[in-house]
């Protein structure tokens, strides 16, 4: 595996894999990898020549009085995971090199973001459409990798595609689950032994939401109604949002004509916990 | 000559370009092609093995009240005019394809732009980077051609491939003048016989401040004057602007000990022209 702290070392690099024929899959990440992350770098691998991960905890996506400095790092145990799953090049630059003065162009994110985790994180997502920017002109990928876990960033990242016209397949990866269904995530780790044996039934609520479409339910309203029902009498975590939305639009709907996600956030005593599922007018799971 | 007007076109051709090794020199244009622009294309086409012209009048950077409608258009001429002077890949995109639907996220240049005719077309260099940003992800070049005349733009453009990371090359190319120094514009033809008589003291009195440089002055305020006054002197013009900026930052100098750019706009009867020089802290000429 190559290790590249250098911009410039990771594009000679890509444009002489691309001379050579060869395919590039991108997974960015924010580094402290878990099993999300390698299920991420396992399908790049299965999809392409070469696969690049990069690390780089992005100061632009975190706003005031959020954990920027806290954020947990651990290279070497990164490094090592990234070899073992067949990463080819793995870039770590340095916020110098990311940002070595502040931007003359800044870029705002004007949809897609008013809505679920974006309501109350102003500014995240300009801040990596930014460096997603930045790291796809960097690395030049043929594919990038995102989790659904976020699929509001997936949702981003498409209209960055779209918007900008890269030349980059983007591709969902469906969150990873514990057994019972609770979506990995490294803040599982803070829930209380009580809490940890209700979060199951975040998934289980939207999945009966879902099942509601699937037969016959069409009112966004009456679906988000009997999730919260659900999920009220199964949990003693406070409901943040639970949202039924088009999707990768992320407007609002009236009728279920068209994909859309339903995602809850909920908090716990030490942890917010967010999950959602994806799927067509018929209740179809379609990414995630 | 191919003429594609089809994105995923014109990125499957460069892709293949690339696969063989070859490099892609970029002018992006609105068209209605001028000599101008013809020294660009022969510069290109110098320097790479395959020549990108693009033509899309970017509905973008104009303001309201701005000449979008009337912008002058000829296809056929410059369909005839880019092939004679070897461009191997035409770009015809439609408005629709380029937008679509409205951007999701909007690009805002907060640097470079509060001046020169920056000041006078806001938002102008927002649309100029939006649609930049776009044609280099349909083009990938690997270097790409502007105009020394508009300035102000290549600056804008250093910022976005700087800021954005973009693997390519920008290349200035020196304003094309008639044998009298006027710089070549297709506003010179609504300029009276008088006032195409004076106008060549725009750029006489911009190598006039420029010498002064040379001459050992470092400081902008005199300069300015003097070149006020040399101006005033030769034509009857109105003085829009005569402003003296660090380059290519654009930001105000107290004393010149950086490369610097000397720029001028005047207003006719019913034209409006720009000229500019850019030179070091000792007068001598570095771009254009």
């Amino acid at each position: 595996m190559k290790v590249l702290g250098n911009i410039r070392d990771v594009q000679q690099h890509v444009k002489q894999v691309k001379k050579e024929g060869r395919t590039v899959g991108f997974v960015p990440t924010m580094g402290y990898l878990h099993e999300g992350h390698l299920k991420l770098i396992e399908t790049a691998r299965s999809e392409n020549d070469i696969v690049i991960l990069s690390i780089f905890v992005n100061p632009l996506q975190f706003g005031a009085g959020e954990d920027l400095d806290t954020y947990p790092r651990d290279e070497e145990r990164d490094r090592n995971l990234a070899e073992e799953h067949g990463v080819d090049v793995l870039f770590l630059p340095t916020t110098a090199m990311m940002y070595p003065e502040p931007m003359s162009i800044q870029l705002s994110v004007t949809k897609r973001t008013d809505v679920l985790c974006g309501k109350s994180r102003p500014g995240h997502f300009d801040g990596v459409a930014a460096v997603l920017t930045k790291l796809f002109n960097i690395v030049m990928p043929d594919q990038a990798y995102f989790g659904m876990k976020d699929a509001q960033q997936v949702a981003v990242v498409d209209a960055l595609i779209n918007d900008f016209n890269y030349d980059i397949q983007l591709v969902p990866v469906a969150t990873v689950r514990e057994e019972d269904g609770l979506a990995k995530s490294s803040r599982n780790v803070h829930l209380t032994a009580g809490e940890r044996d209700e979060a199951p039934a975040i998934q289980e609520s939207l999945q009966a939401g879902r099942q509601m479409v699937e037969d016959g339910e069409r009112s966004p309203a009456r679906i988000i109604e009997s999730v919260t029902k659900f999920l009220e009498s199964r949990t003693r975590g406070r409901i943040d949002y639970i949202e039924l939305l088009s999707y990768p639009e992320l407007t609002s709907v009236d009728v279920i004509d068209r994909p859309v996600i339903l995602a809850a956030a909920v908090f716990y005593e030490k942890a917010r916990l967010i999950d959602n599922v994806v799927f067509d007018r018929n209740g179809k799971i379609t990414t995630g």
